[in-house]
């Protein structure tokens, strides 16, 4: 840890992922200072021991070592790290810039490219876990990029990491791996929903149907966190529809890039699409299940 | 156990399912025979044990309290208990029939509206769980039908079973809580294998991408199970692509019956057709994954 003194670091983005790692940050030693639109949650990073917090870049000293980009997509990246105001063109020749929002590996590629003609160093470095890993400093981070941009982030990654993938040198694997982990994930996702609509329509209990999956080998992860909302009738946000148009958005538009059929994402993000479009994309991602007529779901008569 | 004594059991097909729910049965004290095509089966479980065994139930007395019929599909069901030479006929009226093959709801009604015209007793109870939880007694039942089914059932279910699902009085209800699951099974197997095969595509070692989904949301039971097969090139069938021909073949089946869409089912039955059209019908369900063109997988080269 003797490497933490002194060392400085910017989260920018302090919602569920970029909180839980600035508080992690803090645990370790860094000093952290925060980018977030968001007055409450700036107060609330500052009354965790923050160093600074503002709404722009603009209004910090940005002296830092290390940035850590937490928002939600590669527009939100650009704009904070390049856009008015943006962040990469104050930090010093060398500092680090750690981008783990869920992009595609163009857009990784693309913006590392202008980040390094600014003489800085470049992670690909998604993540995952969920708030509460976050929080803990518990992420998974599936990283690629220059030995020494791994090197300059140490300190971040040891405080908010679990675990940490090394996928290679070049800039977009990281991307492409968070984005074929996500592919699993919303096809689980879709598939549970499809599977416990059919068992709705065919007059199976689903708190049956959910024990029997979930202890056989028909079980995923999603379908054990996610379908127990549906058994539930608890369609109250945790992960929202729009993330997984989003996120299956990006594999197709991966599949597009290499030209490479995936017939499974393809029809699952049409469910999402489906389901947005129907008015359910600010509700559990779960609630793609909705969008099968002529079924009776607990909680939504 | 009171009740296993003098108990006479029929396990028809000795396969790798049968085979274990009757050496359960042997261990729990009962007496059990077996119907069996092939004579080396036939001799294990004779050496094992067995009262008594033949190819054909015409050479067996018939007096059994119950009969399990562990064959592969409905129509070797239907053969083995109503063909010529069928066990059914041969049965004492109030002997019980516990139908475990994967069928369709359709196809379990069918057959139990017959073999309740000649005074048996029917249950609908496919079975879950693989060889390995068949031979320690620990299989997953998900069954349907009436109670005295259920009570004349009871020492085998004791014998064979980890966990009984009741679903209902209804025939067909256990056949599809049966063909939902395997909906997941072979979504998670296919989805499994369009994840790999796009991390070929896009350069991501193929044993990284399993190391991180297999530690993360994205998992799935299968993918952990099958993908592992294809990060070690191996395709020896521990269950073959055409089985899951079959079983998303009854899943869209049923599909269809209830005039319910199954967009990711469908696409995931294309996939297993394509594989099997492909020439890989007998190989590890993994095999799926060979139908993507442009990839080097590891083992195939």
């Amino acid at each position: 840890m003797a490497q933490a003194r002194g060392y400085r670091v910017c989260v920018v983005g302090l919602g569920s992922m970029g909180m839980g790692a600035a508080l992690s940050c803090l645990r370790a030693g860094l000093a952290v200072s925060g980018v977030e639109p968001d007055a409450e949650r700036r107060r609330r990073f500052l009354d965790a021991g923050g160093a600074a917090a503002a709404a722009s870049s603009a209004d910090l000293d940005c002296g830092f070592d290390a940035a850590v980009v937490l928002v939600v997509n590669a527009a939100q990246a650009r704009a904070a790290l390049l856009g008015p105001d943006g962040l990469a063109p104050r930090l010093p020749r060398g500092a680090a810039v750690m981008l783990s929002c869920t992009q595609s590996a163009a857009d990784a590629q693309a913006l590392a490219a202008e980040l390094e003609a600014l003489g800085l160093l470049v992670l690909d470095a998604p993540v995952s876990g969920g708030p509460v890993k976050a929080e803990a400093g518990e992420m998974t981070v599936m990283a690629s990029g220059p030995e020494a941009a791994f090197e300059r982030l140490a300190p971040v990654l040891d405080a908010t990491a679990a675990k940490v993938y090394r996928i290679g040198a070049d800039i977009g694997l990281g991307a492409t791996v968070k984005v074929i982990h996500q592919l699993l994930a919303g096809v689980h996702i879709a598939a549970g929903a499809e599977a416990m609509a059919l068992a709705a329509r065919a007059g199976i209990p689903l708190d049956l149907m959910y024990d029997v999956v979930t202890h056989a080998a028909g079980n995923s992860w999603m379908f054990e966190n996610r379908m127990k909302h549906v058994v539930e009738g608890d369609y109250a946000p945790r992960s929202a529809v729009d993330i997984f148009v989003k996120d299956l958005g990006l594999v197709t538009e991966t599949g597009r890039a290499l030209k490479f059929p995936l017939p499974l994402a393809s029809a699952a993000f049409a469910m999402f699409l489906n389901a947005s479009n129907a008015g359910f994309g600010r509700e559990d991602d779960c609630a793609v299940i909705k969008t099968f007529a002529g079924i009776s779901l607990p909680g939504t008569e």
